[in-house]
């Protein structure tokens, strides 16, 4: 891992870019004793994203956390998957007819998504874990809900995670979810106009966790409430503290 | 209303029980300043639910609010309905056969119960706030819901309501939950043995509130976790400060 940018931001936050191979990512933290780390999934494109992302980092640094994330395989810089792309496209198709999503175009869309991040968010946990400033416990915060489901189940060092539903989970991965046994918090956009409202609410249910919660809103996929930053920090406190 | 017993419990909350002609009922108060104040709805009984009322409102008064109740008809010291009763019998009944709860055993059992309670609700209220240290404004937290959902319909007194969806609720009244329009903030235990998640969820889209949170965590009935009266109080303290 190789910082390449550093700077102060105006509450004090250190903000590093970094890169992991060819993978670009973002380090926040809150100064130099150890502190648990939160990673921050994200749709894809650190570029478009950086202003929520920043918000979100900023809120779990206040609150004594340091913050990571990583770019999407096929989104920002990162080299384009064609496949992924169509499954993209069929997608937005689908949404805009307003009919049902079949599951092949979730499939092509998620499933190799998953098997490409998963690995590389664990690798970027290898390296950050490795510096001073990063103690443990480690949480995962917010989508791809089909990665943080993954890493879930694949990964130990993850001693809880904040899920945002926002987006398709493969049927195929209902089977993981009962796999999980991590608390859990669960964020829902109860009008989200890109997912399906009862399969997330069928996903919480399977989850096996024996503490999970689900928080639903209003305001679409991008109107979760101010409020829900505290809720997740006092989540992550819990559990990461 | 005339106050009856009154006592400093052990963390200098006050606590008085009174009577509104055949009603008793409990108020606890933080001091001598005027409160805002959230009325704790119950499914009936003070004695058997005082253990847990008073665990509520412990927490709304370390918060700076007042908290108060009421006995339900046809529960504690008040005469029996029996009317009611064999709707409850009709109710367990179903229940323990594990079928589906026909609504005609809903509607004899909550909509004479709606009807009597939330007139009584309404007077507490006007007497409450004639108290010097009661201000105002005034949440309602808890069960029956459909008392609840009522009350956030006819009592304009009432600014926010945090609705404990644990108990059945007539699909007549579906119709009234549009009506809603103050802040919400649901609570639903995902596997309550005495509820219908689906019913209950119904309700949420129902509500006509823009601004609505569904809190759903595992536990039984019963089992609410002990951070959701953290995350309570942040509702009303966003909402009736």
């Amino acid at each position: 891992m190789q910082f390449t940018t550093e700077k102060h931001l105006d509450d004090s936050v250190l903000e590093r870019e970094f890169s992991l191979g060819e993978i670009p990512g973002i380090l926040w933290t809150p100064g130099s004793a150890p502190a648990p780390l939160i990673l921050l999934g994200h749709p894809g494109s650190l570029h478009q994203m950086y202003p929520r992302l920043v918000e979100r980092a900023r809120q779990a640094v206040a609150e004594g956390f340091a913050a990571a994330t990583i770019e999407l395989p096929g989104s920002g810089v990162r080299p384009r998957s064609a496949a992924a792309e169509e499954a993209r496209a069929d997608l937005r198709r689908a949404l805009a007819a307003g009919g049902p999503v079949e599951d092949g175009i979730v499939d092509r869309l998620v499933l190799p998504l998953v098997e490409k991040a998963v690995p590389e968010w664990r690798a970027a946990l290898d390296a950050l874990l490795s510096l001073p400033e990063i103690g443990g416990p480690v949480g995962f915060s917010g989508g791809v809900i089909a990665i943080g489901v993954r890493l879930a189940v694949v990964e130990p060092r993850i001693s809880a995670a904040l899920l945002f539903a926002g987006s398709f989970v493969p049927r195929t991965m209902f089977e993981e979810a009962r796999q999980v046994t991590i608390p859990l918090h669960v964020l829902l956009q109860w009008d989200d106009e890109g997912n399906d409202r009862q399969l997330a609410l069928d996903l919480f249910d399977a989850f096996g966790s024996t503490e999970k919660t689900l928080h639903a809103n209003m305001g679409g996929h991008t109107g979760v409430p101010r409020f829900e930053g505290d809720a997740a920090n006092r989540f992550f406190a819990r559990h990461l503290k």
